[in-house]
């Protein structure tokens, strides 16, 4: 097969955690050649994504040139579009730029977006944390509501520096600890006629324990650790109404705030409705154990896009380890079917979840194992279990240990305020001008 | 002098060179308290900015958060506003949010902006590149034209891939020479299908040499360098209009580009014509040698904001070491007239001048002597320089020299593109749909 044009083709939907894995492996291959559409033109490191928002990593940090990543492979060609529609029949795709790819292999893996369930003004109001520009959104408005309180203090009777984060799952978690590590670290150093102390981070969630996939001991940890952290854990809530100055919980109080931080969930990307095939649960695609569409042999469905059944027929969770497993075992797969062969069911290896509480502490579910680590061991273990995650990044690893050692060393801030939040947040004059019903405010203790 | 309120109050307009090294200087005295007031929350370093254009460098790389910087010094007081008015008598100024600061002195060091010259269509159509915004813009246009023709190679004939860069100053010489070192040696490794060797670089300079300030040895030198580089010099033409799909030359020639860099000069912020005070060449604050305004005794303008006699009577050149000790300097002169001391006349020390052409080749003229530098030593010295100018931040030093080394390895760039350049690239129908005069076609050899 020395013509190039005569090769079998895969066409990749998504240059994420899945779609990357995919590439990189069949790009070894000889026998493939390979087109990954993105409608960005980098891979981000979804995980990371919540110190992007709290200015502690810089968006080259949590996001790789998807040409530079793939540049070593002349068989791998990436294209700056975003695919609209799929015809799985014909394994044809089409872009909002107007020009279709068709694969002999087709490989979709187009991630999630939030799911805000419904939830009214949650769209238009709150701040969702899934890619890099919703990151460089919520750090925007972080930044821009301390400057505005530091401008005016009277803002922060009006809730400017009041945080509400709605989900307490690791998500939800990270952030909360990184903005009470902000608040209270940070901050205080660099504002010095503003009362930082009236800074105030809510949680609300309306499960009864922080990070529910993890074991017991681990919800008491995370829970101890962030109200030691001065977080307000509001456990057992529900959000009714995200408003542009405050949100509406279901016990009927409210909490006046600019900054609601929507960590509440995730759906299939909207590509998912426009390909025809069945969708489950959180609109994602349903898959074949090998990861095919039933009915469409030669294509597959991957990471945050798909629902994969796992060895107890639960779902498989949203994490990169198994976007970046399942894209790797797809490639596997490919090129099986490219040798004739069958593919085979994708057998994800369980290595752990992890996540981090702040800076200095860490809860790991590994196995059957529990750990809940503080201080400097936490953070080594995070660092390690995420440069592991990176491998398929070779050359990022060694920058992403010198960036840890910065990181703990609380170095240098990302804080430059730039125009991501374009919206000027306009104040109003005061509490007054109410969105929501009169629902009385949470106190919040000074 | 206990009480903080009434000790002697400094208000600081501008946080680059020369203001934020007059607020370290002022924060180190227990007699002074200090207000620096800047639009944007980060000093931005001007001399790297051109790396930031061509993605060797992020954000963070260039700019700096003032809060962090003066986090120590709890006697600055740094405020995110924009100063759109003075009145010198009273030495008050204004802001667009609508507050003003009242200060015991007045220091006024709020940069420059580009100066068109009038030329046509420069001002709406051309990318200048003195701020971190203006950096960023342009980044993500020279990012955006090489995934348009991607998509679709014909855009080449319309002249995607060719670059106009007018003026052979420093920053015109530099940004030239770092877009060569991109189109020949990032560029061909990460676009497979799209034929990077139709990408052109053009100079363009109404005088006869580049670096006029450097030696006339240098001037040649940096010629021969970027043309090696493949960049086509225009000496001796002047730029008549700037359209949004081709640039018109005064010869009438024309060359199809949509991205023509603006490094053809500078002027005094709009600021300066809202303070009543005199303005000279450029718009920039008459000063005394004392960098006082003549008649106001405690207003001070610094920096690229004022005309500032050197030696010879001639006009210091608009460098940041110039800013820089200036800045010192004039913190020097406030805590003397405090002291009840007159201000001395500032006093430059040229340390010299350099300029890097690409990643392997730097010239340099200090005192008397002349440098022509190749390969790492050029790399080396260039470094030296700015580690040097950037010693007001310390910290930041080990970071830049751990860059250095990357940017040296030719590591990992920062190709990450996002929204900064918002206006999505109207290709319309090709080059028929004229906008300027039908002027000949700069032919581009191929």
């Amino acid at each position: 097969m020395n013509n190039h044009n005569f090769k079998p083709h895969v066409v990749i939907v998504g240059g994420g955690f899945a779609g990357l894995a995919c590439a990189h492996k069949l790009a070894k291959s000889d026998n493939v050649r390979v087109t990954l559409i993105d409608k960005n033109n980098y891979h981000q490191f979804q995980p990371l994504l919540y110190q992007l928002a709290t200015a502690e990593l810089s968006t080259p940090d949590v996001a790789t040139s998807l040409r530079y990543s793939l540049r070593n492979h002349a068989n791998v060609d990436v294209k700056l579009q975003e695919v609209t529609a799929v015809n799985p029949a014909t394994r044809t795709v089409t872009t909002r730029e107007g020009q279709s790819y068709q694969g002999d292999f087709l490989v979709l893996a187009a991630g999630s977006q939030a799911n805000f369930f419904g939830t009214a003004g949650a769209k238009e109001n709150a701040f969702p944390l899934y890619s890099v520009e919703e990151a460089q959104r919520l750090r925007s408005r972080i930044l821009a509501v301390f400057e505005d309180a530091d401008r005016d203090p009277k803002l922060v009777e009006q809730g400017a520096l009041n945080f509400v984060i709605v989900g307490g799952g690791a998500t939800g978690t990270e952030i909360a600890g990184a903005l009470a590590d902000m608040i209270n670290l940070t901050m205080p150093t660099e504002y010095g006629d503003l009362a930082v102390k009236y800074a105030r981070v809510y949680l609300v969630d309306h499960g009864k324990a922080l990070l529910a996939p993890f074991p017991v001991k681990a919800h008491d940890y995370a829970a101890q650790t962030l109200q030691r952290k001065g977080v307000q854990l509001l456990m057992g809530i529900g959000v009714k109404e995200v408003g542009p100055d405050r949100v509406l919980l279901s016990d009927g109080s409210s909490i006046l705030t600019r900054t609601t931080v929507w960590a509440g969930g995730l759906m299939a990307a909207p590509l998912a409705a426009n390909t025809g095939l069945p969708q489950g649960h959180g609109g994602r695609i349903e898959v074949k154990p090998d990861l095919t569409v039933q009915g469409f042999p030669r294509v597959y469905a991957l990471g945050d896009f798909a629902n994969i059944a796992g060895p107890d027929n639960e779902a498989l969770p949203q994490l990169g380890s198994v976007a970046q497993q399942g894209g790797a075992w797809t490639a596997k797969n490919i090129l099986a079917e490219i040798a004739g062969e069958t593919p085979t069911p994708f057998d994800y290896h369980d290595k752990g979840i992890m996540a981090m509480i702040g800076r200095d502490a860490a809860v790991a579910a590994i196995g059957k194992k529990r750990h809940e680590l503080d201080g400097a061991i936490a953070f080594a273990a995070w660092l390690g279990v995420h440069a592991l995650l990176m491998s398929g990044v070779r050359e990022r690893i060694e920058a992403f240990i010198d960036w840890g050692w910065n990181y703990f060393g609380k170095c240098r801030p990302m804080q430059v305020l730039d125009r991501s939040d374009e919206g000027r947040i306009n104040w109003g004059e005061g509490p007054e001008s109410e969105s929501l019903s009169d629902a009385p405010t949470v106190k919040t203790v000074r």
